[in-house]
């Protein structure tokens, strides 16, 4: 029995303005249309002895993480999603004590669990399924097993493994450049990749020796949260006042590092953090000059630059060794080496309160997104797109009207007293005061404009009457 | 008598991405609010003595520069604007010679022609009438006079003037650096500014004297064009095929260097031809860093940089002596080195056909202006702005239908055989195969949302019935 536990935490700072805080790293889409989310959990479905991929996430993320697994679970049928839903994040070690308490409530403490972080990239699924397989023949016998990379760079952003055949010799912190040299040229050292795998009893037996408190206060957590819940189900909100009171650590801090049953695995299978723009751009190949393209883009003289667009023409004139990603509503441009700074910018955008730090010009919501095209004196236009057989809450505004006008599909809506289905290229009006509701009954999605008029258009001027998601 | 000329042509492609083809450079407004054209028109207007100032311009540019007039028109009431409208470029002896007949046959061939490209720059009224009243004088003796802009550094992008006092010696080429080095140590040589002053009688008779073949078809273009247009009048559309057939010339070329007539008055009026980024950059007071920014931007070690953005935010890390150029459409990353290069980038899209070097996102209209907020699968969303008093054509498309929704001002309207006033948060519905119009009846802008349905979304879908701007 292997249970592979993604901890979808992280904002991904790092990656802005693609990754925020609405729509951190694990969603971003890598160049063949995947998230690395998606990756991730069909790498874990793929997983031999799979029945149920357990996903420990921010309540936030929940609807549209489920989005990303329908393809795989095309895919992989037997495979269950699981959630354990976070209502803030409380760092690694109490994700993965609750993950162990849900596991042996569900199965027993023998069951082997697998943690992945949900924004790594794999290219090798055959190494990594045979690590992974002598990772739990370790753990049978009662390890805590972290996976060890085998490094091909003398990179200063992870922390190492010193390591003689599975024994840990030692953990040790990012190290400087002359020591992360010296690590690589020894051929002793791993880098600490952040993946474990542990029987779920083992993982807690060394809460209660290493992390007491942790563990107590995990116990309480799921204790509450369960019977919130009554009894332990497939999508559980873990209680917000019991979690608080878990201390924050990293399982690192916490417990690998003071446990004396760890067991490392060394895994060649071209694995990648995706830490910087400097990783996205690696994924894609180079023209002749060193340049990698994604959109549009006009070059003179310019060389070993990655170049980003989501519809805008880019034009660069004598550059060298330049990052520019652009976004709707932001733009980054910076010299490649200072690619880790640019979770400076966002630590700057956040001081600034700037929308920009957390939300994209479109927003995901259960039914599907909205995206705001444009913003005016006393309107605001937006397009909504509404996944088949999804719904809007009913709703009320009490300073705006709405014109709507359907662009593609069927929409069938509740406007005060009426019902009534819109259908392409027909609109309806629904004015400031009105009970309505939105749905689409089709097959394909429901696109549609909507242009809001009044006086004050905030999107808290909202009275939810009924939702399908629970928002009342 | 003193008549300025204002020629506006030349599409200004190193201001690329804010000067296009269809809103070229002399449009471009500056951080004070007004264009290097608004500022041309009321420069000469303020000048002594001058009742009328005629632009020779392209068609397209006649309602758009008749609106930039306005506000200067208020403060000089007794100017008249008056144009000569080319069908398209024919470079400046074509333009000049054509200005001087109308000028000739207006008045009489003694009137003094005070020639002025619309795209410069000049900081100081006072200088700069001043150096207009010596020029004045030459002329009246019967001179074709040029202004020579005392230089500040040794520019190669411009022609120079070896002089003494009001005498020419030569006129040079653009030098290389270490010759305009050598120029500007001198004291001798003076910047080619492209302005001039002369009688239209004596400037005619050089032509006639230095370049008889675009006298001869200059004076039958005129001839044809006044026999078209019923005599001289306020606004006259050049005829094109005698237009065509006059030969392609610079008017230093044609007439100023080989004539005997020439003098010189040396000005220093805070002249700028704004010839790239860099010297708009120069219009906005740096920080500390040496950077300039119009916008919203964060910057982590950056230096010497200017950035523009329009509503994007810009995040810039570790960039040194950049130009970053941002608008709805495409952007211009470069460095300021290579300013002069921003026209290879503008040659390129014009081979790729890209319309980013042609149109802006918002597109002027005589009526007011439309701006492409989204185009999806069978629809397109545009905000219409329509000026008060102004009115579209008399119009009906074949293969698409339109929802009209008014969000400022009030719209009267003919749908079919209706017609009907829509207000602030009304909504009409266009259907395919209708005529239709739109007019501002109103003393504000109207601000429409208009959003389109159909099979085939061109703009060419349209029938004209009836136009106030001669559009049918």
């Amino acid at each position: 029995m292997l249970i592979p536990i993604i901890l979808s935490g992280g904002v991904g700072a790092r990656l802005w303005p693609i990754s925020r805080e609405s729509h951190p790293k694990p969603f971003m889409k890598l160049p063949d249309g995947q998230s690395l989310l998606q990756k991730t959990f069909a790498r874990a479905s793929a997983l031999e002895g799979v029945r149920e991929v357990l996903t420990i996430t921010n309540r936030e993320h929940y609807f549209k993480s489920r989005d990303e697994y329908q393809p795989a679970k095309k895919t992989f049928p037997g495979v269950a999603d699981t959630f354990l839903l976070e209502p803030f994040g409380r760092n690694t070690a109490a994700a993965i004590a609750l993950g162990a308490l849900k596991v042996t409530a569900d199965f027993d403490g023998k069951a082997i669990m697998l943690v992945l972080p949900a924004d790594h990239l794999i290219e090798d699924q055959g190494a990594f399924a045979a690590a992974v397989k002598q990772a739990c023949d370790l753990a049978e016998l009662g390890k805590l097993v972290t996976f060890g990379i085998v490094p091909n760079a003398p990179e200063t952003g992870f922390g190492y493994i010193e390591a003689e055949g599975h024994t840990v010799k030692r953990f040790v912190e990012k190290p400087s450049y002359e020591t992360a040299m010296e690590y690589v040229g020894s051929g002793h050292y791993l880098w600490n990749s952040g993946m474990f795998c542990f029987q779920a009893g083992v993982m807690l037996e060394q809460f209660k020796l290493h992390a007491p408190s942790i563990y107590e206060h995990a116990l309480a957590c799921w204790e509450t949260t369960r019977s919130k819940t009554q009894g332990s189900t497939p999508m559980m909100e873990i209680d917000s006042d019991t979690f608080a009171a878990i201390p924050e650590n990293s399982i690192d801090y916490a417990v690998m590092e003071k446990s004396e049953v760890v067991a490392v695995v060394p895994g060649d299978f071209g694995w990648s953090d995706i830490g910087s723009w400097n990783a996205i751009s690696d994924l894609t190949v180079p023209d002749g000059a060193g340049n990698r393209i994604v959109g549009e883009a006009v070059l003179v003289d310019v060389g070993n630059s990655y170049i980003q667009s989501d519809g805008r023409m880019v034009a660069a004139i004598g550059l060298d060794n330049l990052l520019i990603v652009d976004t709707p509503d932001a733009l980054l441009v910076a010299d490649r080496g200072r690619a880790q700074d640019v979770k400076k910018v966002v630590q700057q955008l956040k001081l600034m309160n700037h929308d920009s730090h957390k939300l994209h010009r479109t927003v995901v919501r259960p039914w599907g997104t909205y995206t705001v095209l444009e913003e005016g004196n006393n309107f605001k236009i937006k397009r909504i797109m509404v996944k088949p057989g999804a719904s809007l809450s009913l709703q009320m505004h009490y300073h705006r009207s709405e014109h709507w006008i359907v662009v593609s599909g069927t929409a069938s809506i509740v406007n005060d007293d009426k019902n009534m289905l819109i259908r392409t290229n027909e609109s309806t009006y629904i004015p400031a005061g009105h009970r309505h509701r939105l749905e689409n009954p089709g097959r394909t999605d429901l696109v549609m404009i909507e242009v809001q008029s009044g006086e004050y258009l905030g999107e808290d001027d909202i009275v939810r009457f009924d939702d399908v998601y629970g928002r009342t």
